[in-house]
């Protein structure tokens, strides 16, 4: 039990949160993952307040986690440690200031990924990270685990539009960081879940909203035309903003949801979407396009003005939760390989859910090969739990045996601590746990995640997500 | 004095210089700075070599400096320490792949910057960093001091172009880091001035040479007309790969070097070169002459072939060479500014000089706002030593206050270790220090560099730098 009295100097009483009925409403993240009930829950209003509330916690060796809207994917904002505080930055939502001259913002860090943008829209200007729950998540949680999205084949994800933090650091010092003076700590401060630091406050990056946009959607007999399709635009030296695949199980849950005329009997779906300056979009459209047609698309088809682009992306963005019209539930991955190895990978995850009888939806950042296979199943069978654990296991195996990685933008948090010691050594490991006892050296700051544990190498299987985000 | 017969094992008699004469020829660097004479020189021929000798040397206890070609601009290369052993890399030259498909190549840490492109060019590929040194200094160096140079004002520094590293630590374990599966431990060890670990191996990143290039150079009457040409084209969101300009000092003394036909009654010249797809390029190089000629640019040349292109490159990138007809020596720094403040940092810059009655030349990377100024003196008159050292310091910390940095690419090494505390405070650093400790608990390699050492604030002063590179 913590002393609730020790914040009463600092936080109105109703941002103090104690009562079990209170607490239990941010026991799970983005998905229902286990549940971890936070010992106390501080609102803070004033960035005042958030910095005075986690020096009492660190004075009374009170482990911190900072939470922003809880839409993560890998645990990273759950009170995993007994007596945890958590830190809830909601409240703190003020954007402070949009320079249009240095094309930059300054925000508070509870400040909702889409709402910036749509403040910057008047002065041509938008913040690029879009990750699928930028209508709730919060640029904190963002900055967090370094998130990704569509639009990060181009542009990059969270750590290339983040210029500048405000952190409060462990040992209670109150530090500005900067992108391009101290580019090495803050490149560690960024994607490090939450364990080196709370931001107080970000300077970020903003983009000039570009001058054309084209949005294609074209269908194929199979996914590996789509995949070879993939690797044929990215090779002739092209980027697209966004280059999305959709399998032919995501597409049949996704029109049963948003009646988008998807045509049913695809084996692939890719949604290409191009964006630059008029004189040049109509020529890359071209090219696209004959590169789709070399490898045999079946249609493709052009919106033809912002609100079908605008339906296209929402059903996108909403397509897990569409997944719940195929099972009550489904277990998704993070993987990353390299881009040339899409049409095999593919062809192997599909093998991998026949050898356990499992169906397997594909939707996924195929431009940059970052996967996200949910695999379909009913929680309530333990023997298909069981076998979800082992076809993700083996999932996670097959994309570091090519090369690649075990997450692209959801974090480890406590879903993918095992599988860091798939790809990493433990004298690797060891090296990043050296790292973050600099900063951290009494493990208050998000206390059991990212870095599997020094004293427990505590097994983390599977969560069961329900469908419905 | 260090017992040679402990690497008699490893090297060849010939690869160990403990000879005064030997050791003399690697006490300086790129320029005249203080001399230091190592103690041994060891020159490994394989790879294999090279980390048998530094495991000697870390088990021996002997501080370590891992050396290229020697040509950085900062002292990071030289033997500070008593008893340093001088790890040179320069026969570790091989390039060991070059991969055409994944648009990179592994090297050995000794190739040397444009070999490396040449050998990539029959692939239609280069390697983009392009420091002026780069016809001698090595790719390891580069990854030390994450180098800049002209190109990287599109293309970013060499810390964008290095993909994975195979790196010895002060531990004695060789790992490899992934610029993807491990971005913050890579991302800490590029530019880490050798403090971290030693290179042993690299994969880089190759671009495609652009189907066409545009080069002008314009002339202006005042620096002032220059630098606003500079914002207007930056702001306009064209992003050229080079934007360079050289100042009335340095044309005329580029003009005696190498006649390539200067206005010499120019106030400034900007070199402006453009890249990209054929059916964009005229485009972009019309809008650029928009803004130069609404902004009173008296005259345009454009190179007509690669021919008068490479002749103007290599008169910029021996420009500081080419100073020599102008004074006996000069003194250059490597400020950073935002680029807005360039029209108004330049003057600042002359009125400094005038103040001290020195004069000042300018070459700079304009575009990302990395200024050279080269303040020309004589270092035999100890008055004008002093003041080249005060306008030096005020030059800095006028960059600072604007908002900008003390090095832009030429990294902190030995000479800019007191400048560090003016731009950070003291806690700043000490947090760097610790997360340097992780990794070279003992101080072993490249001691005295980067970090103003613990016990003393050791006063680094200007360096005698003679013109003739």
């Amino acid at each position: 039990m913590i002393d609730r009295a020790i914040f009463a100097s600092i936080l109105k009483p109703e941002r103090i949160l104690w009562r079990e009925a209170d607490r239990l409403t941010y026991d799970a993240d983005g998905v229902t993952l286990e549940k971890f009930s936070p010992s106390l829950v501080l609102i803070p209003e004033t960035k005042a307040e958030l910095i005075a509330a986690a020096r009492i916690c660190l004075q009374h060796k009170l482990p911190i986690v900072t939470r922003g809207a809880g839409t993560g994917l890998s645990g990273g904002a759950l009170a995993v440690a007994e007596n945890t505080v958590l830190l809830v930055t909601t409240r703190l939502n003020k954007i402070l200031e949009i320079d249009r001259e240095n094309l930059s913002a300054r925000v508070e860090p509870g400040v909702v990924n889409t709402h910036l943008s749509r403040a910057a829209k008047p002065y041509g200007l938008y913040f690029a990270p879009d990750p699928s729950s930028g209508a709730a998540c919060t640029i904190g949680g963002n900055i967090a685990e370094n998130a990704g999205g569509p639009h990060c084949l181009k542009y990059g994800a969270t750590a290339e539009h983040i210029l500048e933090l405000e952190v409060l650091f462990p040992n209670g010092e109150l530090r500005i960081v900067d992108g391009e003076h101290n580019a090495a700590l803050f490149s560690l401060l960024i994607g490090s879940e939450g364990t080196l630091g709370i931001v107080t406050e970000a300077r970020v990056r903003l983009l000039q909203i570009p001058e054309a946009v084209v949005t294609l959607l074209m269908e194929f007999e199979t996914p590996r035309q789509a995949s070879e399709t993939v690797s044929a635009i990215i090779e002739s030296g092209i980027v697209p903003a966004a280059l999305e695949m959709i399998d032919r199980e995501v597409l049949g849950a996704l029109e049963a949801a948003f009646h988008l005329g998807f045509p049913l009997d695809a084996g692939a779906l890719l949604i290409v979407e191009l964006d630059g300056r008029k004189h040049s979009i109509e020529r890359l459209t071209s090219q696209v396009i004959e590169h789709a047609e070399r490898l045999g698309v079946k249609s493709i088809r052009r919106a033809k003005d912002e609100k079908e682009r605008d339906a296209l992306w929402k059903a996108r963005k909403r397509a897990f939760g569409a997944l719940g019209r195929l099972s009550p539930s489904y277990y998704t991955q993070d993987g990353v390989i390299p881009r040339h190895t899409l049409p095999d990978v593919l062809e192997k995850i599909a093998e991998i859910g026949k050898r356990y009888s499992l169906r397997i939806a594909n939707i996924f950042h195929a431009g940059d090969g970052n996967l996200h296979p949910a695999i379909l199943y009913d929680e309530r069978d333990p023997a298909q739990v069981t076998a979800v654990l082992a076809a993700s296991a083996e999932i996670l195996k097959l994309c570091i045996a090519q090369g690649g990685s075990i997450t692209g933008e959801h974090g480890v948090g406590i879903e993918k601590q095992e599988a860091l010691g798939w790809m990493f050594a433990p004298v690797d490991i060891d090296m990043m746990r050296a790292v973050r006892e600099v900063f951290n050296p009494n493990g208050l700051l998000n206390p059991g995640k990212f870095l599997p544990s020094d004293h427990s190498c505590r097994e983390v299987g599977i969560k069961h997500r329900k469908v419905g985000v």
